[in-house]
This record gives structure tokens, sequence and C-alpha cells, in this order.
């Protein structure tokens, strides 16, 4: 009997994770100003330059600007997530 | 001894799942072009116009536009992700 039960539960645990990983989601964001509700950040248009890559995998060191954190993310994780770009026609 | 090992092995369930959601990481992007190997956005300076609000929660039915959905998610998860936006200072 303790066998069985002791299958049932990590059966159980199991499910448990699986519903609190993938169907309710975990958080995106792990580490970036989590003391604040809400992350927003807001840009000028004249101070972009010719270019900016902003982070869209809150893993960059550098965010809200992309480090290329991205590729190690996908890497272990096996995301696809990359950074959003906004540049000059001519760039 | 049934019981204390259905005990044990919730705990152990629980550790396990507290690891793979936590440590590796889950992913971000759970549904936005998932067959593309990476997701990467560019915009022309020129055609942002007034104002551009960028998801980076990967929650938007308007990728990669924020559609305010980043807000279901934050109550949901208890986490604190948030747009990008851009536009001129006039705005
Ligand atoms: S480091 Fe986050 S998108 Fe590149
Ligand atoms: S919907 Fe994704 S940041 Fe707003």
């Amino acid at each position: 009997v303790g066998i069985s039960l002791f299958i049932y539960a990590k059966v159980t645990g199991t499910g448990f994770c699986k519903k609190k990983c993938d169907k309710k989601g975990s958080v995106v964001n792990q580490n970036i100003k989590k003391g604040d509700s809400k992350v927003v950040d807001t840009f000028d248009l004249e101070d972009i330059g010719d270019k900016k890559v902003f982070c869209r995998c809150w893993r960059s060191a550098s965010f809200p600007y992309c480090d290329g954190s991205h590729n190690k993310h996908n890497t272990e994780t096996g995301d696809n997530v990359g950074p959003l770009i906004v540049g000059k026609k001519s760039n």
C-alpha cells in the first residue's frame, strides 16, 4: 500500500507541476524590478538614434535593451523569443 | 507508513515542480509563431507615427503590439510585466 500511494503521489505531484507551469503559466519576468507592480518603459522617438534593440525575454542584464541573453534562455528552455528592433530605414 | 510516504512524495513532487518552474525556467512565449526558431520584429523608425505600444509579455492577440493582455497575465501569475512604448515627445 505504501508503494502504491507513493507512486500515486508522484503522479499527482507531476500533474500539479504541469498545471502550475503550463496551464496557469509561470512568470515571464524573474528578476527585473520585481518591486514594481508593472514594468513599463517609454522612449522618445527622437532619442532612438540610428537603431535600438529592445529586450522581450526579460533576461537581459541591460534591460530594457537586448544583450543577447535571449539565446541562452531559448537554448535552456526550448523557447523562441527574440528582441524588438527599431531603427532608421537606412540601417 | 503509507501516509508518511504519501506526505514525503508530495513534498518531493513540489520540490521538483519548483525546480522545473523557477530554476531552469519555463518558456516565456507559449503561443506566438512557435514554428519559428526565434521571433524578432523590426520596425522602421519612420513608421512609428505618433506612438506605438509594443508587447513584452507574449500574451497579446495583436502581437507584436500590446493589447493589454499583460494585465490578465500579471493577475493570474503574480508577474509584473508591461509594454515598451515608443512615441513622439509631444505625446
Ligand atoms: S536579451 Fe532579451 S530579447 Fe535579447
Ligand atoms: S499585451 Fe503584452 S505587454 Fe501588453
